[in-house]
């Protein structure tokens, strides 16, 4: 979707350039808000956290910020105490040109780990931007944080006189796990520190955290969200409910833009013990590759889907002659079917969403989880990222 | 390789067959010894392990066979009462026509799972076998439990007056855990269950389960070692050593098989708190699919293999900071690369066999892992294995 004026929320400027990081696509992107925001992240669980996502956990502390910087095509990760001072340099540089304090800059980086920036590119491109921002386009930034995405992924909701628009990037190298890949979060909503906290946390766990494109977590993954507050207060509700439906509609759209997909995969599962066990079960299922390469080509071979259950050893609540397992409708197991329903099968698996569904009938809780085929095109792109 | 008679152990007759499971390769192995032998096997872990991994687990308990069923292109797994029923009726006409008392016969059976064995074709192919056994030719077994696998696995040892002989198969599915894919052995050793029990389970957990193709465990899963005794004890530490190197054998050719594979990728990770930490840290780079391409591509991207050792993130005494990576004898991480080392990293990342080497400097402990690469063989293989 492209976003309209009506919205943009109010107070925010932009300013996208293109640095020379790697191309000559846009890999620069500051988001500056006119006054202190209100201001939360999560960030990956990595041990090799990048300097990025270390600076922006301690900046963030006091849950407040001004402006995000975010520069794509390089992660600046693993290079160590000279990675951490470019960082600490750009985010200078950015302050003294904007005169926002710098403990109130955030910054994110992905792309390539183990280079280092171009500095010098990066301090000549950084002159004199503080006299380029201008009224925030979040299409154009929704474009500059993207690396191998091809599409830009952007979706916005009104609450009360406040707007809420969600930003994400992400292709590849995503199983989020207590974080996500990169999303940012604008609102000139009024809303508390610890209500905005509750809120989004419990929010990105249930929609990026059920997010994986190829298990591979990312050292880069970071989500943030500034209110600016200056639309005034609004329903905590009616604010809740439209940050999941963004983060539910970007979840989707990295999903879909996966590397090399062809297809989104949704896996619900139900009547679990826990919600702990639903989810394991279903990332189980969507993070399979053989799931994932049956998915991509069509092929009615529903037992990978068991085999996948199988796999979580660890949940011995977990019996095979209680679960029911469907594609769509067509139930699959216990096994009733014969070479109609198989063409069926092959129907239901070459939509664009395949949505399998797991029914453990041994408790209550549910988990649905996203995630995207295997291809052909997920090896090409990876086989070459760096050269 | 092809076994020589001098390297066949004695006392054991194979029967090798198509029985029209699938296509018309040989899809029915029955490999019998003279005298009831000393036995153990390990089984797969999976919730939905197959009905031939119970009844053999069962007929197992005594570590006492004499008989072992390989039936292959049909996992007869996922089908309710009546793929035990089925399995059941096999071990009863194989113990009809042979004289194996039927719980000293261990079945094996992969292949797609979900679809009924065509019970009324292997009744008609097994009349009358007892009479077609020959002396036991394992280069012929070996090739048939093969499934996708393109070339037959075998490995052999002299120890002493005895011969010991392995054979496996396995492409796909593999992440063996605490058991692993088909692995039969075969000696004329004498050797007491306990001794055989203890070596068995232990190289088996060094070898057979530090193996992954593709993160999926499959629910057929069965290691098997019969030991006949007929050419009297040998050296308990000889054996051991002899077991160990066929089974290294064997992983080596099962990752060089692995579905789509053009490179084994051995991951050693060393000077870890403990081996359950440097295996588990092995195995995150190993099972990456973003290293699994690079190395497939010859993409000097290691950082990817940083990106690996973060994802272990219960591992908090793993810091970066002690971290040094290599490639063969290339150090990429702390990052000392210019454009000319990158040459170099091309060069060894385009070899066979890609050893990837890590130090987490915080103890004693090394595990050593196999792998392969993830190319477009993987994804074109396995969108379209069941029809």
């Amino acid at each position: 979707m492209s976003l309209t004026p009506s919205l943009t929320p109010q107070g925010f400027q932009t300013f996208i350039t293109n640095l020379g990081i790697k191309d000559s696509t846009d890999d620069f992107v500051l988001i500056k808000s006119d006054v202190p925001c209100v201001a939360d992240g999560v960030f990956t669980q990595s041990l090799f956290a990048g300097t990025s996502v270390t600076i922006s956990r301690r900046n963030l502390k006091d849950n407040q910020a001004q402006g995000i910087v975010v520069i794509s095509k390089n992660a600046n990760v693993a290079n160590g105490a000279i990675g951490t001072t470019d960082a600490e340099e750009v985010i200078q540089i950015v302050a003294t040109e904007t005169g926002i304090s710098p403990d109130n800059i955030v910054i994110a980086s992905t792309g390539v780990i183990g280079r280092r920036y171009p500095i010098e590119k990066i301090r000549a491109g950084l002159l004199g931007i503080g006299n380029k921002l201008t009224t925030a386009n979040f299409n154009l930034a929704a474009r500059g944080i993207m690396t191998t995405d091809t599409v830009p992924k952007l979706a916005a909701r009104q609450v009360g006189n406040a707007k809420l628009v969600g930003i994400a990037k992400g292709v590849g190298m995503i199983e989020p796990n207590m974080a996500t890949m990169l999303a940012f979060f604008f609102t000139d909503a009024a809303i508390s520190a610890d209500v905005l906290r509750s809120i989004f946390r419990s929010i990105v766990d249930k929609t990026f955290n059920c997010l994986s494109v190829d298990t591979d977590t990312s050292t880069s993954d970071t989500a943030i969200i500034l209110a600016n507050g200056l639309a005034g207060a609004v329903s905590e509700s009616e604010f809740a409910i439209a940050l999941q439906e963004i983060a539910n509609e970007l979840v989707l759209k990295i999903a879909r833009d996966g590397e090399g997909a062809t297809k989104v995969i949704e896996v619900t599962v139900d009547s679990a013990l826990n919600y702990v066990q639903a989810k394991k079960v279903a990332k189980a299922i969507v993070n399979s590759p053989l799931v994932k390469t049956a998915v991509y080509g069509a092929d009615p071979n529903w037992g990978r889907v068991a085999m996948a259950i199988g796999k979580c050893e660890d949940e011995l609540s977990i019996n095979p002659e209680n679960i029911v397992i469907r594609f769509d409708n067509i139930q699959v197991y216990p096994n009733i079917l014969n070479e109609d329903n198989l063409d069926e099968l092959r129907q239901v698996m070459s939509q664009d969403k395949v949505n399998i569904h797991v029914s453990l009938n041994i408790g209550e809780a549910i988990a649905t989880v996203w995630g995207c085929d295997l291809s052909e095109g997920y090896v090409e792109i990876n086989g070459k990222y760096s050269t």
